[in-house]
């Protein structure tokens, strides 16, 4: 992770994270936030995920915020890891557009590998996949 | 915190997190993520933030994304406390909008006492500040 961004007007140490290595990070984790314009302006939600066959996937419930994803939705999804103490981190920032999981998308399959399983109890059939338009990242190294 | 959300078919143990105590976890932390609807579609980028005045302030340069933001614009801004192994967390989220700070926001006072100092390197004289509109948080506690 050598390069660093364009901007060079700022000399700021932010630096690019390869695009191979943003899906490494995408398929470490499991906790990431998803946006999009909801009909009342923006909004940020945390879910858990996984990213399963290029594809960020996570489960809601048919009556809760989420579910207007269900239908093809334009959205950012972000993860990251960031220190607050040491002012240093990384985040990867994936934007796309979500839509309901459909029948050619082997369910089952998905829940036995790599099952996004809701922290949270209750029912929650409804699946949301998110497909990567792009995937960026960067992080801040110490001063 | 014993409230438990509105939602009872679901039988969750979401809690909603009273006001009050997100005010404190918003004044306690300094990084958070900013959600709003880009030109090009749903953007989303973490900042570091100071809470001052009821707002949220964060910096930024002139020529980058952020500073779509200086324009009133609707955003979502959320700060988190998540722990993937023990699969509990809280999040809070703000709703409001963002805009350029003008002569009538003290900046030095700003800068004294809560100083939003960018991680990153660089020249980054815009201050943004998000007015909230509503502020809620929930929290995911262990089954």
């Amino acid at each position: 992770m050598s390069s660093t961004t364009g901007d060079s007007r700022q000399n700021a140490p932010f630096r690019e994270i390869p695009r191979a290595t943003c899906e490494r990070l995408l398929s470490e984790h499991t906790v990431g936030r998803v946006a999009w314009n909801a009909p009342d302006g923006p909004q940020l939600v945390p879910v858990n995920y996984a990213y399963y066959n290029k594809t960020i996937v996570f489960r809601t419930a048919p009556d809760g915020v989420l579910s207007q994803l269900a239908r093809r939705t334009n959205v950012a999804f972000e993860i990251d890891g960031l220190d607050e103490d040491a002012r240093t981190g990384w985040s990867v920032v994936v934007r796309g557009s979500a839509e309901r999981v459909t029948q050619d998308f082997n369910l089952m399959e998905l829940w036995t590998k790599a099952g996004p399983v809701p922290w949270a109890a209750g029912n929650r059939p409804l699946h949301i996949a998110i497909s990567p338009r792009t995937i960026t990242g960067r992080e801040v190294v110490a001063r």
